[in-house]
């Protein structure tokens, strides 16, 4: 449920999700943090700036962050290019120094060789950063398959890392779970939430449609990255319910028990005033026998609630169950 | 006619046209009201934002604003929100305290019971705020038809409010008068225009083309709104005709008379530099016929000019007469 | 090669690119130059928003990039506005006033009568100003062929501008070398880059994917224009080589000697870890004997190097020469 003026404390999710931004190096961060800093988890930059701008600029960049409470992370193609000029080592130091929190290794254009990839992981724990692994390639023509996504991912675990970021470039368009229009392939959604502990995997999300579209689906709570600094404000307004898009909120998937299909079915009625079960068929995808078996747990866990429809007494539509 | 480096007072338009922005709490908007203050009538703090910063923040905001002569807005989908949870009450004092000048109702989302519609339009009468009443529904798969819409905008008018809002959303597509693609849907504006008192509608025009379009359409004076912070420049300068879109500027409707269809003539001819009656009847949609009529009007009015086609001295084309 | 950490100086580029910004006179400029000032020759404030703001607030805008070395130049539709209003001459004595170091000349929406022309010419050389010279046509439904677009630009250099802007607007789309959906009609680009020097041509590239192929495909020191202010430390670091798409950066075109064809498959195989022939004469659109002739010169050159597939030892993959 969401908060409202009179409710506190207003600024909470449980699970409490992260949220990665995007950071251009645009003028105002300062002010921008003052707003917004609770709802940001960790500052990613990227695309090789730092290489770009003097040395105490980054440094003074990553303190307004870190003063905030806010991880700061690199791209993880600069340290591809630092391995194919052998100066992965040259690269860690000056993260180090120039006060980053997190390392984020990436296969994103080569392949870094196993070894190079310990040395990473081991500077990121002597020096307590956080690990960030990003599965997925950048080039259009030469994608992973979902199989081969899966698998990367376990490796990636392997390594034990805070999160497993896939891939959505900042185009959010053919790469990983998006075609080349930006629609999300849910095939590929599900099967990741399926297999892995979602609080252990993000999704890069640039674009504000998608953000909506994972959370009414996945629930608030989803771990987003790549999320423009100007879309902060609006994309927690759409975590906590406030929006059009996922008016009204969610209970938090945690008290959801049951199947996947079970919780996915809640989100789409929850993402709806009222809606009956041929909808829920149509757009979960999902058999109207599994839509049944889902309504039957989600009615005894009496977090949906049934009606007739008032244009047609003998149809059942379901909507939320708001609880005070 | 626009004006120019030598021409005061040089920012003036003919009617007064509204420009509603739409304020994601970005910063420097010190430093951007200073600059353009004067092209902006009302700025709306939508998306639930005033839910997600402390209230000192949000008043600080908000009296920016107003020190400007600028009123400042709630979103629709907060009273909807607060409606949901019988708060409505408690929002409108809370914007009221905050220094908000004019009370955005909408039924986006939900319906709100009529009666509680009267508390809200009261509440802004009893403290000389401005009303604003929104029309269309956030849900793309659930759209209002073009008569529905009709109805609606009729229904708003009754509570006589200083402006009706034609629902754009951010993404400027899928809803009201824009199809899956953002493009404008003309037979919607066309009646839309026909049949209410232009001064009395707000289209929400979140991209620069449409915003473009719509200028060029119905005239420099067209109200819109849900305007990026970043395109309010830029769309003034549409609006004076200064940009290729709408070079060389519009005669103020006001002086144009006769029929929709002559003002409509008219304003392709005015986008054009020149452009003959089988253009104008493609561009417009509009039988032969009604151009011709239309044609025959502008021309007695002096507006227009009949020239021969060089390329064709059998051909007729026509422009714009620039008055001096 | 890019530069690293440890490389120095970092910031250079040869031949150095000439790289437009258009400045929507948005807040936080000063503080965004202090960071990238050294990636940006020239900024454009275009769309007539000089006439919209203050002569104060005009004066010290331009003043800003002036102090940092860099050109402010007018948008070419400012003095086709003057030109149909019969006052160049106050236009540009109000840009001269106003700091402009730069005249933009286009004639996107009319045509400027050749004695203005050369008015315009000699007011910017008798004042030690640049002169930018743009062609195309702003209306998409009156396009130039690329047999016009030659021509004009062969008139724009007999003004001996200092570079000739192709037209991409600020959408990218449907305007000389793009198409409706903002992709690049590499026909277009091949010979107009055939035809005149790459250095006096500059391509319009508003949208952050055209830039990344641009530079993929012509170099790292192609000219680019209409830049937004948020793209210039992502363009710069697409230029370096830095991101994926440009990942392990060029060789600067100026060493590769040989055909046009010879310095575009270069660029090819600069962009990919390694490629094969086949994908070199798709991606190119060059025939294989071409594309033969090419890598023949590449590999004498030494820029290339060839290698066996190490999946099929007969089959032959090619992959840029990394020279310290």
């Amino acid at each position: 449920m969401p908060l409202f003026f009179d409710e506190y404390p207003r600024q909470t999710l449980i699970p409490d999700p992260k949220t990665m931004v995007i950071d251009r190096l645009l003028p105002g961060i300062d002010e921008l943090l003052d707003r917004s800093w609770r709802y940001i988890s960790v500052a990613k930059i990227g695309w090789g700036l730092p290489l770009l701008i003097e040395n105490q600029q980054l440094r003074d960049r990553v303190k307004l962050y870190r003063d905030k409470g806010i991880d700061v992370s690199n791209g993880g193609t600069l340290l591809e290019l630092a391995s194919s000029k052998n100066k992965v080592g040259i690269a860690l130091d000056h993260l180090l120094q120039s006060g980053f929190s997190t390392i984020e290794m990436s296969e994103g254009v080569i392949d870094i060789p196993r070894k190079e990839k310990k040395t990473i992981v081991e500077f990121a724990r002597q020096n307590s950063m956080k690990l960030h692994i990003e599965v997925g390639r950048k080039n259009v023509g030469n994608q992973l398959s979902l199989d081969d996504t899966i698998d990367r991912v376990n490796s990636a675990l392997d390594f034990d890392p805070d999160v497993v970021i896939i891939e959505g470039r900042e185009t959010g368009k053919s790469v990983e779970i998006y075609d080349s229009e930006g629609h999300i392939k849910w095939d590929w959604v599900s099967k990741i939430m399926e297999t892995f502990d979602s609080s252990k995997i993000m999704f890069e999300a640039p674009l504000e449609e998608q953000q909506a579209q994972l959370i009414t689906r996945i629930g608030p709570s989803v771990n987003l990255g790549n999320i423009s600094l100007h879309s902060v404000l609006p994309l927690q307004s759409q975590r906590m319910g406030f929006r059009g898009d996922t008016f009204g909120g969610h209970v938090s998937l945690e008290i959801i028990t049951g199947s996947p299909a079970a919780k996915f079915v809640y989100h789409i009625i929850a993402s709806h005033m009222s809606i009956d079960q041929g909808q829920i068929s149509r757009i979960s995808g999902l058999s109207r026998r599994t839509v049944q078996i889902a309504i039957d747990s989600l009615t005894s866990q009496e977090v949906i609630k049934v009606s007739n429809d008032p244009r047609d007494m003998r149809h059942h539509i379901y909507s939320v169950e708001r609880i005070s």
